[in-house]
């Protein structure tokens, strides 16, 4: 789940919603697993201190007491959640959602197939300089520093549309036939992309919320909205939430990106 | 899950039975909630040190490394297996079941209701030389130690029996409609008791496995009979696997033992 | 540690001085024990949220990267940090410090002598509405509860007093020589009060930061005093750094208060 | 610590002696740190399954109760022991000593110098095949698997030399002056191969045990020595204990072979 608007406590975001992402890690409806307990993390943009904080644990979401004290606590712009279903690495922090690098969060719902068996060329193409700066062995960890290698920094839309690219190249010459399944959601701080694309053309769900004034309307009193305000986007798996209307799906092999100003929704195609 | 028998690998009773208690944490078909992720522990006795070892840990059962290694290389004539689903209190290794005092193991799936409100009295009615040992804070440990008071040592049915019987009483005396409620396992090393029972009469399921020799004619070929032994029983919330004619239920109100020799099944009552 | 003061980045206080609690919790000189590694726990008031929040865990203090993320983005004007070394109890996120009850917080390092034997007595005297709240098993947060048995939100000298004064009845009581023994801080968000005492007369070390205005005219350079203002105060088991005359020794069997305007310091004697 | 003989009890091992290797954890007195908090490990060879067992954790050695209760229940006649001063890398389990591939164990003291500059180049080194393997990110880990790749499995002396050589050489030509510190031992189950050296010239510490029955005949009534049989080997870091005459210090650039029948010390020199 990534949020963007107004300052807004995570605990709000985090726990209040009917089918919180918290109820999610434990009755996922949509997702690939129903339970999704081997850990969870939470990326947070503030003014306190320069660059994204990140609290991520393998303890399951819903029984972190640190989480819910900290998430009380936190006054924040933009925060990215994740709960993870693992797709066969080590249940450990570092392979933990989202991943950091400098002021950018990365989050990834699905897998790169095979891994086990491209690992090797995917991570030898990473840039040199920024191979050292992988903490963990996850597929999703080695897709973010692929696209910071393809120039995320400078052109997301561009960058992971290589990255998946090369992933689907790479794959395909290793005989794996649907290299690629999943969303991705990624982060400077100020605006947040959201991709979702899978090989076999069948992608796991990704919904963005309606705009705050239309549910302003439609729903004058429901208490959520009066913290979120104008600007205020979420980009979820699964809607929180039953409101008719709050919620419009990402099509499949789309692409686009919440920020101060016009978002855009546009479609996705990975370059080879 | 308790089984007594021939010594067995762990990790055969653990992880082999489709519908393994591993599984069950995860997917249980008929406890309480569906996830069971709050924690694990295994029991067992073994002739390589006196009285019974206990490995638990607050991480989901399905994620924990050193549970597959461990099990793997332990092999036990009497091991206990549980996977929790939080009643209240805190996720700790000390709230994990089996608990342990000397050589007795015992595990509780259940509650004793409005806990928080009975919890003075329960715990003050212990025996003073007793009260110190309590390592954590549930309802089952201190149902343990009740038992212990009342002479579990001595007589197990009688002990039982008394001890839940006084829980009804000082539930009843707070106002509480159906203090307590579930199934209980206790084991000395040689004999495991079982009990089910609940205030209100509709109690967690349990199940006991069928003559091993039976079920060696009806099926000759399954692999996990060979290891089990004629004298070996598995006592179970939940069947492991759907073998026809494998699993016997245990009736409400009803209390056995599992020992060398002849079993018993009878009817409970607590006694007031 | 106890500061309290203008609001300041928990990094600051936790991470920053030479000999920090971090450092302290790795290679203390002058604790009891040298590695403080059985846990750490840092509470702390804002505006965020009402009441105090607290982070602990069990990992120890040096190596947890949720504590670092989590520091760097507090701003408090009141925070307590502890390190942990255990005495006999289990170590789990319920037996580390500070505990809280309400908008409270408490920490105690020393112990409760022979607390096996005389637990049962101690806790049997906590008032009964309170009892339920207990979640651990140590001997500090069974001493917290008698001073709020005894008070504590009323007159937190006195309550202490008779706290202390329970204890030592009882450990002589049952042979035990000298009952109590360390230094204990509690606060309400507002007032931080700090109590230095032992039943042998020989108490583990309490000091406080001398006033600010004195060290900004003899280090007019120092970088943590720019943000700590007039009214900061640190009360610290070990002093901070090296500081020349910035820190001033709590005697013997004494108290004291940390509040806006006039502070106090006074003879504490346990009342039986 | 390595430890190879007779049967014995892991609890024998790592709990028993003074200054046992526990006790290292909390008191080091040769090591480069202190304590060595970062995590700890045992890996162990039975005849219960094929393979041998690892159980490792985050948690501190001395503090880990499921540590304890296994340990007392394993008798195993070749065991691996470890605790972790972390050199950089994260803390988490696959992080943490000693590490395994098939059959083989493999633990070493010590570091890669700059290994976040060199750490491509090594990685990129090991066997394709065996490149996902990897589970962590330790220089540690990385060098095991270049013994790996230059035939640890046939020729332990030589892999090894190969794999120290090949890290000097990467480490020179990016301008680490000494690459390599430490002492590493490796086992197959039934010989275990220990090694001495360091790039500068002066290694960690490294002491192996006199024969059995020389102490027997100094030492007839110590109990250890009854357990562990004529074959019994130690290797370890700080000698376990005083006793005068049992320990005998590995040369420095020194590489030996413990097994059935004779063992072997010969001098060690990396090969480029």
């Amino acid at each position: 789940m990534a949020y963007s608007g107004d300052p807004i406590s995570a605990h709000e975001l985090l726990f209040k919603p009917a089918h919180s992402i918290i109820d999610q890690s434990l009755h996922s409806t949509m997702g690939a697993t129903t339970t999704n307990g081997d850990g969870f993390g939470i990326g947070w943009y503030s003014d306190v201190a320069p660059g994204p904080g990140c609290f991520k644990s393998i303890e399951p979401a819903w029984n972190d007491v640190n989480l819910r004290e900290v998430a009380a606590r936190i006054r924040t712009p933009l925060m990215f959640a994740h709960v993870r279903a693992a797709t066969g690495t080590p249940i450990q922090r570092s392979n933990c959602h989202p991943f950091r690098h400098d002021n950018w969060l990365w989050m990834h719902n699905g897998a790169i197939r095979e891994f086990h068996t491209v690992k090797r060329e995917l991570t030898m193409a990473v840039d040199p300089t920024l191979y050292p700066d992988i903490e963990g062995s996850t597929d999703s960890e080695t897709l973010f520093f692929l696209a910071l290698t393809f120039g995320l920094t400078d052109d997301p839309f561009t960058a992971v549309a290589r990255a998946i690219g090369f992933v689907e190249t790479v794959g395909h010459r290793n005989g794996v036939e649907f290299p690629f399944q999943g969303t991705i959601a990624t982060s400077d701080g100020t605006s947040t992309w959201a991709f979702r694309y899978s090989s076999e053309g069948k992608s796991r769900t990704l919904f963005f919320s309606t705009a705050v004034e239309t549910l302003h309307k439609t729903h004058p009193d429901l208490a959520i909205l009066q913290e979120v305000g104008a600007e205020g986007r979420l980009i979820v798996s699964e809607p929180l939430g039953d409101l008719p209307g709050a919620w419009q799906e990402v099509p499949e092999s789309a692409a686009g990106v919440v920020r101060p100003g016009d978002d855009l929704l546009q479609p996705f195609e990975p370059i080879r």
